[in-house]
C-alpha cells in the first residue's frame, strides 16, 4: 500500500487506530472452542464489528507461532479474510524478524510476497541489531513497508536502547537515523513504545515526516491524548495500536459487540485530534 | 540439555560442530521434488548421514515460514525426526526472536516447551535489542537454552554492534556483560561471528566459561583454525556451524554422502583441536 493510500484511509475513516490481533488461543471467549478454528471465528468476529473503526490490523505472530501448525493456519486465514478489506486497510506483520542478508530475504518473502509466495502483508516489523544488510531485504517489494524498532514500550528498553553513545545521542536515536538512509517515508516506519511520550517530541525532531506505529496505549499504559499531541503530523503519520483493550474487552459471547464499542471510543477521540490538523 | 550432556557430546563424537539446515527448497536438489516433502526428505538424508559426526543442528527458521504452512510441516517433521537422537544431540532453534513480555512467552513456548506444547528445542536464538524482560521469559524452561545475539557474521555488524558507549565498551560488549545477569553458563550462550576472529579473544575476556554459537565458518568466511583457537575452553565451550557449506556441498544424488564427506573433513579437524585441550 502506498503511503499515498494509507493516508486517505485515516482520513475517510477519521482513525488512525491498529487493532492488534493478539488472540491467545487461552484467553479468547471459551464457547469459540467448540469452532474448528477458534482462533480464526474470534478474528473474523473482531474484524467483522471494528474493520470501519480501524485503519490497520496488525497480527503478532507469536500468538499464532506458539500455537504451532494450527496456529500458522487460523494465521493465514486471517490474513486471506482480510482481503476483503484490502483497499481499506493496513496489514502489519508483527513479526519482529531480522537476521544476515540471505536470511531476512526469507522472512521478507514470507511476510511481504503476495500469495502464493507469502502472506501478503502490506508492512512487517524489524529488529534493527544485525545492521544494513538485515533491514535492506525487506524493502524490496515494492509498497511494502519496514517498520523498524526504535523505542519500544517494555522496560527493557533502558538496557540497549538507551545507552549514550560517545555522550551525543542514543541508541535509539542512531538507529533512526541510520535507517533513514536505507528506507524512505514511503516505505519505513518506526516503532515508538507509548509509554515515552516524553521522547516523542525528540523523535519528530528526528523524524518528522515518518510514520510512527505506536504500540502501548491501553494495557501497556499509554496515554493517547499525549501521544497524538506530541506525535501527529501534517499526514497524521502515527498508527497507535490497541489490542487487549479491544479485543479481550469482554471475554463473552459480546466480546466482539464490547470490541466494537472500545474501538468506537478511541477512534472518536482520534477523530478530534485529527480535524485539529485541518 | 543441561551443559554437562552437551559436553559430553562433545567429548564422544570429538565435534564441536553444528549443522546448518538453511534447507532453502529453492536449493535443494531438484529430484526430492517427487516427494511429498522434499525439504523433510532433504533433511532426513542429511540427519542420516551426518548425525555421528556433529553435535548439534540448527534449524533457520526463516527457510521453512518463507514456505508457508508446508514450510513449518517440513520444520516440525524435522525436529520430530532428531527425537530419534535425542540423547547425542543439541538442538537450535535459529529464529532471533525477541518482543515484550507476554509476547516473548509465547515465543519461548513455541520453541522450547516440549510436544505437544512446542517444538521441544534444547535452544533458540533471540535478539537483544528489547532489553531484560525480553529475554528473561526464554529461560523459564529447564534444561533450555537462550543462544543471545552479541557479535553478528554479516556486514551490517558495525551499524550497531561495535558502536562506542561514552568510550567505555561497544555496545556487544554491553549486550554480553548485560546479559550475564540474566542467565548462567548453564542456559546462555552468545552467538559470535566467525568472521570476528580477532574479536573472540576480547568476547573471551568478558565470557570466559559460555558457550559461544559461531555461524559463518565456510560460505561466511571465517577459517575454522582460527576461530578454535581463539574460542576453545576447558569445556570446548564452543559450536561452530556450517550450512550451505555442508548440506549443498552436492546438489546431485550423492547430496548426502558429499555433506557427509564435508562435515568428516570438519569433525576430523576439531578432534585435533580437542584433543590439545586435554
Amino acid at each position: 500500500m502506498t503511503r499515498e493510500k494509507l493516508v486517505s484511509i485515516i482520513r475517510e475513516k477519521q482513525s488512525y487506530l491498529c487493532v492488534g490481533l493478539d488472540s491467545d488461543p487461552a484467553k479468547i471467549p471459551a464457547f469459540l472452542n467448540g469452532y474448528h478454528d477458534p482462533v480464526f471465528e474470534f478474528n473474523k468476529a473482531i474484524i467483522d464489528q471494528t474493520h470501519d473503526l480501524t485503519a490497520s490490523y496488525k497480527i503478532n505472530t507469536a500468538f499464532y507461532e506458539s500455537n504451532g501448525i494450527k496456529g500458522w493456519q487460523s494465521l493465514e486465514k486471517t490474513i486471506r479474510y482480510l482481503d476483503k478489506f484490502r483497499n481499506t486497510l493496513f496489514t502489519i506483520a508483527d513479526a519482529k524478524r531480522g537476521d544476515i542478508g540471505n536470511t531476512s530475504e526469507m522472512y521478507a518473502k514470507a511476510f511481504l510476497a503476495d500469495p502464493p509466495y507469502g502472506f501478503g502483508f502490506d508492512a512487517v516489523t524489524v529488529a534493527p541489531y544485525m545492521g544494513n544488510d538485515s533491514v535492506k531485504p525487506f524493502f524490496k517489494y515494492s509498497d511494502k513497508w519496514v517498520i523498524l524498532l526504535a523505542l519500544t514500550s517494555n522496560s527493557g528498553f533502558e538496557d540497549f536502547q538507551k545507552l549514550n553513545l560517545d555522550n551525543k545521542e542514543q541508541l535509539f536515536e542512531r538507529v533512526i537515523k541510520q535507517a533513514a538512509n536505507w528506507g524512505t517515508e514511503q516505505n519505513l516506519m518506526y516503532v515508538v513504545g507509548a509509554t515515552r511520550a516524553d521522547m516523542l517530541l525528540r523523535i519528530r525532531q528526528l523524524a518528522p515526516d515518518h510514520f510512527l506505529l505506536i504500540p502501548g496505549v491501553g494495557a501497556q499504559g499509554g496515554s493517547l491524548e499525549e501521544v497524538s499531541k506530541a506525535g501527529l503530523n501534517k499526514d497524521a503519520g502515527l498508527l497507535i495500536n490497541s489490542s487487549r483493550g479491544i479485543i479481550f474487552a469482554s471475554k463473552d459471547e459480546d466480546f466482539a459487540d464490547a470490541a466494537r464499542a472500545e474501538a468506537l471510543k478511541i477512534q472518536q477521540e482520534m477523530a478530534v485530534f485529527l480535524d485539529k490538523l485541518r
